[in-house]
Order: C-alpha cells, then structure tokens, then sequence
C-alpha cells in the first residue's frame, strides 16, 4: 500500500512515530491549523466564525482544528515600520508547530502579517492561505461593480500598502481615513480591543473611521484588521461591509474539504 | 548546564528535535493547553474567556496557548449510558497530542468527559485540570454559606453524579430540574447550541431549568455544562450564578502563573 509507506516515510522524516501520537487508530487525517494570537481575542473570533460557518447539526460534524497562539509575536505594524526582521523566526516557529502538530492547511488570523506571507509558506509544505487575496477575491464576489473599497487597517497594513496593491491590480482603488482619523479613530480603537477596553467607545472610533471613507467615495468597507469586528457595529453605515476574518474563515472551511477524502 | 541537558534528553525521548520546532530559539517555554471540540463553540467559549480574564494591556501580554479542537469524540453522555469505552482512545489521543505540541496543563471545556478525567489523566505527565473540582472549590470559596446548588448540566453529568459527589463530599446537596424538564429544558437547549439553533428559545428553555432548580431550594446555580453559558441569560434569575467554564479559565490561568519561571 503506496499510501501507507509514504505516510510511514513521512513520519519517519518528522521524526514523530505513530503510536507516539495514536495515528494508526483515531487521529484525524487532516485539520485545519491557525496560527493565533496577533491578537488573542480575534484568534477566539476566527475559530468561532469557522465554527458558526461549517453546515452542522452536531459537534461530530465540525472539523479538526489545530490552534496555536502566540501572543508573544513581536508588533506586527512596528516590525514593517522600522524594516526589522526580527518577527521571522516566531512566525517560522508557528507555522512550522502548526505543520507538525498535524495541520493541513493554515489559517493566520492578522492581516497585517501577510506582510511576510512568502516567508510563512516557505517555511512549511502545506498551503498558507493569503487572507488579503481572499478578500480581495470575495470583494469582487459580492460586489462586482465597486471600483472604491474604504480600507480599515492598522497603519502596519496601510503602509506596506499590503490591500492596496492587491485591490489596484483588479482595478480597485483604495481610500484610507485621513492620517489624524487612522490614529486617533483606527489605531486607538485596535489597541483598546486588544487591550480589553470599552467596546462602546471602539465602536465610536471605527463609525468615525466608516464616515470618512465613505465621505471619500468607497462603495464597499473593508474590515482589513481583524481587531477590527470585534467592536464594528455595520448597523452605523449605509454601505455593504466586508469582514476578512469571516472571508478568511470561508476560506478554511472550502480548503479543508475541498482535501477532504 | 543540566537544564539543557535534561531539556535535549526529553527532546531525544520524544522524538522531536530542537531544530526541527525551532525550540531553540523563539519557542515558548510554557503553554497552557486546551482539548476541546466537545463542542466546539464552547471551545472557543474557553479560549475567549481564558483572553478576557487574562490581566494584559497589549497582545504580548497573553498566555502562549495551543488548542487541539477534535468534534469526532464520540458523544459523551451516549458512552455514559452505554457504559461504552469507545471513547478512551479519542481522548487519550487528544491529550497526548497536546502534550507533545508543548502543553504544560490541559483544560478541556466538556464537564461530561471529566467522568473519564482518570483516563486521560494516566496517558500525560501534565496535570489535566478538574474542571468538576475546581467548580466545586469555587463555590465553596465564593458562596460559603451555601448547602444547595442547582444543576444546570447535561444527562451523562446528571446520571454520573459526577458533581453529586464533588458536592455531597463538602457537605453541599445537589437538586436537578425534574426529569422532564431535565430533557425538553437541558437536553433539548444543549442539542440547539451545538447545533447552532436559535439562542433566545435556548434561553428560555435554560431560564425554565433555573426556576425549576430554584423552586427545589437552590442557593446557587451551577452552569455545569460548557454549552449551556452561551445561551443562559443570568439576568433572568435571582440566584447567583457559578459557570464552570469561566472556572475552568480562572484555574488554567493560576496554574500557567504558578508553573512560570
């Protein structure tokens, strides 16, 4: 069985043996993998959208999930602000303990660090999915005739104009609030969520945020933080929103079966 | 150094090697560790709630986590019932994966499956928390004067008197809803979650369960199953309410604090 002696070559190379981790009788044989904790609340929130987002009618039916969250990862906005590559390693070391731990396919919820996406997939065998392509991709889904997407973003995002180039090669254009409102709106409500402060006052800021975009004429909103839904009330703009932790969590889902046996 | 040299003599027993997780470098030294996926949204319940009560003002602050989310295990109440050991080898696989992806404590958010704590207890070094003790302990600490608790919890929890003789070992009785509201209230409100139902029945039927155990001479009501706090409303009783998942977070927490260096 060509199957079983790839497997068993497979396990060799890891260095893991089979009866070290059950295999032979009851592990899963893939499983989605997320790499977590930039931040650990929006970690929570991607597992709980894959979750609400799977057809289920009982636990049974949900799909085998590894997660590994690493708060200590260092700021992923000031990383690409002062050009350091001191994140590599740790974000290396996750995917990797992902890949090990059994993961088929691995899901990052934080935009930001797409950044560095090439040296996450290179790092490992299995598929990294691109959460900026995949929302650029749902955008044009739903919404084919939008030509201004109003991007919510930490300045990490922004800057390294991560959306902005993924949205202009399928002729999309990008509005961003004013540099004052990216501070003082953006910025301020996405470290008060990662620092547990008051959810109300978040989503005044991020309204703000909304307002000035679609002053600026975006016709779709990006949700390109994934801080950002934990406090985004959609119900205070007229204009449709897209959330790419949800797009993200779509994703897994359509990746893991679309591997599945 | 002998740190090291026990540190390489563990890696060389385990199979895994330094290089290959990258443990030498960034790898964190301690982890709490969550098996969950019974269910999973209750999963995600545990990890939210471990962020929220973790004291932190930015991401780094957190606690490096892994979570090994596995719905497969066959139904815990069903094996109860049955007296069927079926379940042993999902739940030993489990921990034992945890264990190798560096776990240092095991939380897992199913009261039901503590029934087989011992199981997965012998099959790791690291302690595997009791979610039942714990709950048990807090109710001692927070509500001294109390005799009687009410118990929210599911069939094989119930039937098992996994928390009956916790409680009764302190001196404190257990009253449960009536066998019919045990199952159109509970049983029927638990089913609903895990398998995404309507949450506002969920809380009425949770609500009913509450008066119920109220009208036996509950002091406290007890959420003695993972699903049942992410639809009870605690607004809609007069009794103070202990959740055990919030209790499970608060121990996975301590004991991570107690083991750091």
């Amino acid at each position: 069985m060509p199957a079983r002696l790839i497997l068993a070559a497979l396990l060799f190379t890891s260095g893991i043996s089979c009866s070290q981790l059950g295999l032979c009788k009851v592990a899963p044989k893939r499983m989605v993998g997320i790499f977590g904790g930039m931040g650990p609340e929006a970690t929570a929130n991607l597992y709980a959208e894959i979750v609400r987002l799977t057809p289920a009618k009982e636990d049974q039916d949900h799909l085998p999930t590894v997660i590994y969250s690493r708060p200590q990862v260092p700021d992923r906005t000031k990383c690409i602000e002062s050009g350091s590559r001191e994140i590599v390693p740790y974000i290396q070391e996750g995917v990797r303990r992902l890949e090990r731990m059994g993961a088929s396919l691995i899901a990052i919820p934080c935009n930001t660090v797409h950044y560095y996406h090439a040296d996450m997939q290179k790092a490992v065998r299995v598929p990294v999915l691109n959460m900026i392509t995949e929302t650029v991709d749902a955008v044009e889904k739903r919404h084919p005739r939008c030509k201004v997407v109003g991007l919510l973003a930490s300045n990490g995002t922004v800057r390294s104009k991560l959306y902005e180039k993924a949205f202009e090669a399928r002729g999309i254009r990008v509005v961003y609030p004013d540099a004052a409102c990216q501070q003082t709106c953006v910025m301020n409500a996405v470290y008060s969520i990662k620092a547990g402060g008051d959810k109300r006052r978040q989503a005044d800021l991020l309204a703000r945020a909304a307002d000035d975009v679609t002053r600026k004429g975006a016709q779709v909103i990006v949700l390109g933080c994934t801080e950002i839904p934990l406090a985004f009330d959609s119900s205070r703009t007229r204009l449709p929103v897209v959330n790419a932790t949800e797009v993200l969590a779509l994703a897994a889902i359509r990746e893991y079966q679309r591997g599945a046996p």
